[in-house]
């Protein structure tokens, strides 16, 4: 049985992974990246992969749902920068 | 001794958080909130705080450090999104 604490987790990952999908629907309905700049992309790139590393470690199920799910969104991002490039 | 495990995750916070920093910061020059959408804010809030409330359930310090910081520049966005409406 799932307990509270990883129901906790759960709505928080929940939350702030949908918070995300907008800007990737904007962006791949806009095909445009301007205002993502770079070095905030890789550094949510990188941020999120250390946060799934360490999610992995910790086997907390919440990290792991929330940071798979929004590094895939974030290859999405950054492949849009650079196939959209002005 | 803090352990690999705990460095992970305060790399992956640090990143996360400082890939963060410049939106607030631009918010804050322009004072123009143009771009984000009130749902996507407190989506961000609400998410952010569930994932302290759990940081502080499992004993993160990853999570609690990370959380802690954008919770505060969630509230300063918030603000200014009231404060500068259009």
């Amino acid at each position: 049985m799932v307990d509270l604490v990883e129901i906790i987790g759960f709505v928080a990952a929940t939350l702030t992974t949908i918070a995300f999908l907008p800007q990737v629907y904007k962006t791949w309905k806009t095909k445009s990246t301007e205002g993502l700049s770079s070095s905030m992309l890789f550094a949510l790139l990188f941020g999120m992969l250390g946060w799934l590393i360490y999610g992995l470690l910790i086997y907390s199920l919440p990290i792991i749902f929330a940071n798979t799910i929004t590094l895939v969104s974030m290859f999405v991002l950054v492949y849009f920068k650079y196939r959209y490039k002005k």
